[in-house]
């Protein structure tokens, strides 16, 4: 057996993720690694464990010598990417499960690598526990994908569980996974589908090697969803998930984030609770599905765990795909046929919708079904107003 | 990004696998291979490429200095075992799909891989196009697994999908299965779990680091299954699946293979067709679900791919569950409820069933519910009785 190394780790945060990485550190027997020091924001905050083990001085992990890997799991995506930057400067590994951060920073990711030749890991950052980053980079690495697609948020395959499954509404079922901590106090990021968008960007990186900023790609949310939209789906015997997506047509990628209404034939429509998930379809491997918990303490400290056990042995990411310059570029002007929950009359001019086959009023609401093109959404202010809500039917 | 070999293949086989790997690499670009010789058996076969290409003479292959990877796809297990050895010797690296060789010798590739410090891989050799045994080295080498546990055979899982969405009997699905190429003319390996059995051996191996020989196990096929099995299936709302399992308790690992009834909270409910698909339930990840194609060219050939893909950087497996000494060992005595189907009382006997909650007696047939222990049903002849058909309900 390969003589690995034993790993000196400083770690920036104790939440939900580091503490739950602690945990696991402690448990497991295969790895040789030990937390050094952590470091923390709050000096007044109570911590589980004795303070000996804490700092508030960043600079105590970063010039500290001894340790060869920073692991960063801070919320503050500019705090993190200092962190980052700084840790690499000083000859250090970097383990982090930032979305947002590496999301928003891909182009400097690839420079950093480059420039200190030191690796920049985060498994943790895309799917929390399914390993879809690594098997990107090793395993579909020659495959010629066409669809990587799926549930990447797990507070909001919750919300829609609980609603589809037990009737109850979208301020109810929040209210509880707020109680259950399957959502933060403010649930922005995760109900409008901020948060999935950055890992569609981190995939896309991996599995298509395009680089693209969060903010030119479309997101749309749960959080108008209605029990009228819920309803609708049962009555057509469909689901509604949010959908992460991004298909390849020729050189085009389009991709998206939104609501999409899935039937049985769909493996998505399985998939429950906190639960994510992830397609590929390739020329090759054809269809594959990975299932996993997408948030949690341990489920992501599994993840960043991975990535410490990889560096005992000096891997990092080789960016395979960025680097076969395969030259697909993200063009988002495609016609999709949509559900449309609305108020006024206005807002389905707003969004330029055409070829409407279907179209409701009753009392309680009304709904239209059409087609619309992808562009036209994006940005669209009208998409704002919490009387209507969209969801995809199908890609034209 | 790293510099990476550029490799020379020397392949032995071109079946429907072999095949099917040279038309990947035709069609990929992100690798340097190229496939120098490909040595076959029948002189007589029609090929679909020239004949400069092939050989009769496997040392034209292993006596080729500048031949980096042999690439072993042939069927019979006895011949691969021998290449496999003589390659190493000669300083080659290996890739196979050969399950039943390498399940039956994984003493045996330990001690060859440190001997020649040449790697030995065989992704393509469990569970097709799911990237299995990558994972388990590589992301849940520190996991604390408690459940490996799958559909490891597609030939089974479309006969046993199409007997209960078709009401077809298995005679007549087995019949279209091996007109469309599923299954083997000779399907005995696949329908009564021998196929299985070999990645049971070879899952466990890299799951728990345990190395046991396939014939310690127990297996029971499909190949007595009736439509008043399935009857029975449909009527409790359960499917039949056609299970791999492996269960730690402690220190003890129970596993087999046998049909087991499922119903809708078991994600393999929902596996259908010639699809696979491993679950993994872990300590820190919780329950994980890999979904592919078990088998067919393209999708094996590409588990293959990113064998010879991983071997660019000289990666081989380190079998780290193995070196962690985890100490675990296969224990089969376990008491399991089960559904069984005879004709004579004597069989009831004969497998020592206890319990007995449930007697089903009518013209057409009789079956009973009941416990039975795993380690009565290893080798026992009763069990090869045509009228007799065990499925497993749950362990107890």
């Amino acid at each position: 057996m390969t003589n690995r190394k034993k790993l000196t780790l400083g770690l920036f945060g104790f939440g939900c993720v580091g503490k739950g990485l602690y945990d696991v550190l402690n448990q497991t027997t295969g790895i040789q690694a030990n937390i050094k020091k952590i470091c923390v924001k709050h000096k007044d905050k109570l911590r589980p464990i004795a303070m000996e083990h804490f700092t508030f001085d960043k600079n105590e992990l970063l010039e500290d010598n001894e340790i060869d890997i920073i692991i960063e799991l801070i919320d503050n995506a500019d705090d993190a990417f200092e962190i980052l930057e700084k840790a690499l400067q000083k000859g250090k590994a970097v383990v982090t499960a930032n979305k947002k951060m590496i999301a928003e920073h891909l182009p400097e990711i690839l420079t950093l690598q480059s420039k200190y030749n030191k690796p920049i890991l985060y498994e943790g950052a895309s799917c929390g526990s399914i390993p879809i980053i690594r098997n990107l980079e090793e395993y579909y690495d020659n495959e010629l994908l066409d669809i990587v697609e799926g549930i990447y948020n797990g507070t909001t395959n919750y919300i829609l569980s609980k609603m589809f499954n037990e009737n109850r509404t979208y301020a109810d079922v929040l209210k509880d996974a707020q109680k259950l901590g399957f959502a933060e106090s403010d649930p922005t990021l995760d109900v409008e589908g901020y948060d999935t968008k950055s890992k569609v960007v981190i995939n896309n990186f991996h599995a298509f090697g395009v680089i693209s900023h969060p903010n030119e790609l479309f997101n749309y949310g749960i959080q108008n969803i209605s029990i009228h939209d819920i309803r609708f789906a049962k009555e057509k015997n469909l689901k509604i998930r949010l959908l992460a997506s991004t298909k390849k047509y020729d050189k085009e990628l389009v991709c998206f984030v939104m609501p999409q209404f899935v039937d049985k034939s769909n493996p998505l429509y399985f998939i429950e609770d906190e639960y994510n998930a992830v397609m590929l379809q390739g020329v090759f491997t054809e269809n594959q599905l990975f299932k996993g918990k997408g948030a949690g303490a341990f489920p992501t400290a599994s993840a960043v765990l991975s990535d410490i056990s990889a560096l005992t042995y000096n891997y990092s990411y080789e960016f395979k795909k960025h680097y076969q310059n395969l030259d697909f570029f993200i063009n988002q002007s495609k016609k999709l046929k949509v559900y449309f929950r609305y108020k006024e009359e206005k807002s389905i001019e707003a969004i330029q919708m055409q070829n409407i086959e279907v179209s409701y009023k009753s009392e309680d609401y009304k709904y239209v079904i059409g087609e619309v093109n992808l562009s036209n959404l994006i940005n669209n202010k009208a998409l704002k107003n919490p009387d209507v809500f969209i969801g995809l039917l199908s890609v034209k």
